[in-house]
């Protein structure tokens, strides 16, 4: 996109059309607005194919809602994570049609239809992992893929996740949320060769440690083809899976 | 697999072909192969479409040896990880075509003409982080991607990154080794939309700590669409991206 | 048990009693019972001898008294650990029996009169270690076993816990809850040659890292005979002593 | 300074105009002065050419206002950081100019009509950065320099940054400012031979370990001039920065 | 044991067959035996039923030379865990039937036909858990149980383990020995309802922290029934196995 | 003490004064009172020449009051650390005279005159290490020693402690208390040959991690002459002290 | 540099010089040169006015030549760091004016007279942190200034840097190299108002833990003006004091 | 001693005896001897009654005899720790009668007949734990101690350590060295009431980290009267217990 858009700046310039002058001003003059505090990347959807996401944590609702704005009118969906309910009211002030999903605790507003294809499928080991694996759930749904959840199927009732072997085989992208010991990613890497995207979780207690626990053994899991996001990260891992599933949705389109 | 097995045995049974007994021992016996101090999992190339991979670390030339003639006698292809030369020599005694690849550590026996396709790029911070970088470009090669390698493209130099865009845009997945403050994940994240995977290497000193700095700046990249894998884990990345690659592969050659 | 099952399946098979697809979907359906947010195993009382426990935190008491009520359909006992009042009244309104213990912060169902043999003893290095210790009694209670508690004979009063000796001697196997410096399951292994049990907790304050310094300290333990589970993990301590004093007792009664 | 005074008691002494033991208090008597909870260290505008400054955090507003008077009644200009409402009342109480900023967190007292010269540039990755980039600017301009601040140019938005690649050059001295990876502060030590203060701060999540992942990403930048103070430290950064930037005003006034 | 020992003397006493002083020193002088750079504890068979064990780590081959001839002077068997050749040479020229156990590291002497009894099962994930598991393993046959051990079952091929399933249902207690991430030990403990001892070790590499991972893991296990000794703690976990066993024994043998 | 109870009571026995059996139950009773949730012991006063002391955190007010309720009754002083309003007033309400230091957070009974010999010298580097300062000077006091306290005296202004060098250098004892860097320790220890008790304390932000930095840099001092108690354990430093304070105290008098 | 480039190449295809095709091919070869291995950033010279620096661990010494061969044949001084003894040899094969530090450990080859202005003061804590002083030294030289070094005045004997109290008010910046606890940067950012460069070093055991000590104390230091570099990292805190000298040195030329 | 020189200089000044430029040049000249790399601080002697003690790690053995040679030629007694053979041989050579304890790994010239007094013991747990108590034993004694060492102790043979109760009871300080879970500090501290100086040792492995399991374990006891230094810090031990046993000394005398 930017690269021939300098393409054209060059040959308008050697068409006389603009002068240098003006040319350079507009490689400088990028996409993003600058509202103050923040720097709005529209430029994003161009260059990434999915628009700017707003992590709510650390902002103000007034200034979610002032980004939030912007983005709308670019025409973008929208989606907002990490959002508390005065979040949520201060952007359906703006935008009346915005929806809040609790668990996941985000803020989605959807210009079209949603199209979800493929096959996304995120997988809890415990009741406790849900809103991670929520959050990861709408991302990924935003993002176009159609997803799946298993909750509850944690290693020490290995039959509950063996019962649903056949979903597992099904999924073109696994995203797996536990907390505790995290074993899950390791169990279902071995299960299927399938790319997964294991999700640690703070839950759990004591030697836990917030995540750490589920943290290294996901990133030491003895089965391959386990990739790891941050603790609690259900937005990154529901944005890889949806990147990934766009792959497999093209592939399996053509057989 | 497995599934289909099972169905076909019950179905014998009730055609009384064979006795319920001997269908539960089938059951039972699943196809890995003891020899002592392994179990080879011949089962895996079934269940994940991937041969199983030796991990030479920590077994001695005799113990790869023993497992690598296994594998090979089950007519798969033979990848064997963190190889020495003693591991090397050990199985070229009892394969003379093996091959070794000395900074990546690996040895290798294709079967068949290896079929690379698609496009997994692997991209490296600095020249140190080449020995983790060709265990990634060996894995995914073994399982059949076409790989291309950028080197020393470190965030110190933004350049140099960036003379090389047109080659980030154009692959499947992205593979970003790197170690000290692991900063090109992030950057290059931010450039395109295609999932990566991030390795954190143990490259560095003092507050690296053995690659705790990069691995915690992975994994809280600011980038979305970044996954992490273990610090020097070349394997695991290659691994996969080239689950990644495959199906982007089918999906590309559809258009 | 599920093996056997397996087995009747199978000669019901070859007796042409049932058709090879229903065996194979009767396999499948392994029983564990699906609510949505959980998936109850029914079956592990069959598989562990011990019915699920609810472990409380992080989930609502909505949550939990759905869960509990199943657990009671099923003709199981209750036993839900980490419950703050608000659970127990969930449960307590949909099973006017239930009983809080709340030091020890459980809530429990009794079905039958309890049959508490053997002998497992809990001991504490101080008054603040009390709520975990309780924990482990009321675990190790509703699995059976016969269990005595000895408070606040931490290491810095020797002589009051020698003046306990005849206790430790006694006991089939011990509980050593123990926060700060955690010295007192070394000194108690030296003591008495049974399987301690050593529960770390976060009682205490700088750098015992609110639990981390007992922790290290148990699992570094000079004395032979000290195995661990996780800081304030009183559930975990009771649970796996009840199954060794279940062995004992059986042991015990013989001579 | 003390040198001279120093050498000045002892040509008194040798002339007779004060006795041996007054010259010995008067060394010993260093000009702080003490109320009680606090020692006041007036000496340290003579000795650093900069007036104490008052780290709020842990004190009360009435200590705060208590060594606010006694540095307003030696004429100094006053500067008090992590300052909460209610400090900010009780100095006010005592000195109605004054000011309060909120989002620093500051209170500000100034005896002069400000010079601010040189350029500082606080340049912070994310929105959430900015309560600890304004501490720096407050600061900074507490102690003469002219500063400026772009906000929200984190690296997952590269073009953002490189838009005010003219303003980075400008700069004598950069104060980086960024949370999550911390990245931000090794590009900019690639495109700027400036010396850089990157601070580190708790803004992320999870494996951020509320500031550690970007401070180790800070201390390993592969990028030469980057040093770093502690998490969230705006005022060191904004300290040392003007250190720098009023030995370069010195040195561009003269070109 | 001691307190008939005291009782006898008080008698002896009250019988004026021995003074006072004599019996005071007869308290004082415990069974133990001073040889300068060790204090051998003699008293420990009669205290704990089970011989001092040498830990050979740290020693020199002539200090544990010296302390084996004082444990085989007093008629016990030998165990000397950690040792390296030159340890076992040592003793050996003290003691010609000692014998080595080159991947456990350990030196025995059985006094007699050892009677081993019960059935401690000892699982691995990997090959190289190996010297770990057969330390454990020679650790609790010296202690009087019978002992079976399993390799190479870790989860990334869950079927190699599932075809043990029986094997783990008939032991009486299991030792779970795993590195990497080291979720084997969750795994079986959601399978059986027996006392667990896991044992994390050091193999693996990066974000495994030499065991700190597996150890995590183990400690925040979902499965319940499961206790954790020391990483590469082999020796800890056969002793306390044995401790458990020793009690199921007699148990069984009762049914 | 002990040893001579037993002395006599053999002797007693001797004499037929009283029974074997009896003198056996008077050496088990040792003199601790058991409270149910506390054993409390009175013993240490003979043992160790101090009474027991009652640590307030993670016990009620009800626990507080009933502890201090028995060590009262025993003729003892009274310090109970830690102490919250509540507990003071719980303590209060069974004994008027009880005084609370809510700096130190302290509540004492003093049965006698208080002899406040010798010279403890408590040294702060800031007005917010002080809390931790007084319980050191109270828990001295408590123990009969004299002490001073000198605040604020940190590094940044190193003549206002050079302004103290005599009082350092006329303490038989330092306890020196600092946050942040935790410096002081090593600037003194380089100043005066005394035994100086270092404490590190929680004050600081971001990278002090809640003690930590000051704590490795106290263990790490460059002068000799360093101890370290655990982060804010005034009451710990101002315990050994008194103990050095005693000692030092004899031997001054005698000069 | 960059930018008035890009303005001359608009110039030149507005005046029909070259071809918009060529332009943007120009724009894009931005001045690094590929040798396999690694990218040489020539174009560093030109954005930061320094050339690039080799960090000879990890690399091969054919690597280093090879590297150091493109730098100087582009006619730029050489400063290789972390050079081991066949580092040197393979640089000095192909220039044999290269000069080898070995203390330091650095390669250097100057292309000119060096012009060493202003005054850059390194200080140590201890004769063990020479090495990395020295880097500095090399460093600081390598890129313009005159460096001056005192070794061995930590704070166990402050009298040894009170007597260098002139040296320090003299410099422009200081670097202060400490391991231990690292206390020196605290006390000298108290007695000067100058920028300190603090590098923690390695040097010390037990909980130093390879510098972590030390670095912790320099990031909390009391004392304002400290910044902080890697551990070790001499080259960086030579590099960024280099930086602060050349302002420093251009203002006081002017007064 | 540094003020009666100042007063005296003064006087001399007021006297006319020497110029007021004379007696600044003598203040500042303090009594340290610069020798390149090192500053020899002669000056200690006075100002801590301790003569300089030389660290040998991280010194060339020509640098630690250059240092001891000027020590020695100011009459000193000599002390260097870590001294391995390489060392001793080089102060050897140039002072015959050094001596050398190859386990202490100590250095030693005594100048004067030793003078050993009072009462300072050393007790360590293990056998691993003779080198770090022999270097507390060395220290002790070179500063005036009578040492006594009692090895082999731990709390895992309780009756070992009960045995030497008198010992630890006629002591005037006792230091404690520990490694693995380092208990026996708190079991000491509750037995005596004297101050106890505890060392970590780095015996132990796994969980033990190094040393920080017995670190955190003795800042942690639930005794009182415990201080802690660095991790194998023997001499740190040895010098605090020596400076306290000194203080002792003269009380006992006096009684």
């Amino acid at each position: 996109m930017k690269e021939s858009t300098i393409r054209r700046l060059l040959e308008q310039v050697a068409a006389g059309e603009i002068t240098p002058e003006d040319a350079f001003e507009s490689i400088r003059q990028l996409p993003f607005e600058d509202i103050g505090f923040a720097k709005i990347d529209h430029h994003r959807a161009l260059r990434c194919g999915v628009p700017e996401v707003i992590l709510c944590r650390g902002k103000t609702p007034e200034q979610v809602a002032a980004i939030a704005e912007r983005i709308l009118a670019a025409g973008s969906s929208l989606l907002a994570t990490r959002a508390e309910p005065d979040h949520f009211e201060a952007v359906r002030a703006i935008c009346p049609e915005a929806e809040y999903r609790p668990v996941a605790r985000c803020v989605t507003v959807r210009r079209e239809e949603p199209v979800q294809v493929g096959n996304v499928l995120v997988v809890t080991a415990g009741t406790g992992d849900l809103p991670v694996a929520e959050e990861a759930v709408t991302t990924a749904e935003m993002l176009g893929a159609h997803v799946e959840l298993i909750g509850d199927v944690g290693v020490a009732g290995l039959h509950r996740l063996l019962a649903f072997r056949e979903d597992l085989a099904r999924a073109n992208v696994l995203v797996v949320v536990a907390g505790m010991e995290g074993a899950l990613a390791s169990v279902i890497g071995g299960l299927v060769a399938k790319p997964i995207i294991a999700v640690p979780t703070s839950v759990g207690y004591g030697a836990s440690f917030a995540g750490i626990a589920p943290l290294l053994s996901m990133l030491n899991s003895c089965a391959a083809g386990v990739a790891v996001v941050n603790i609690d990260n259900g937005f990154g891992a529901g944005y890889v899976a949806a990147l990934i599933n766009g792959m497999a949705v093209a592939g399996q389109a053509q057989g």
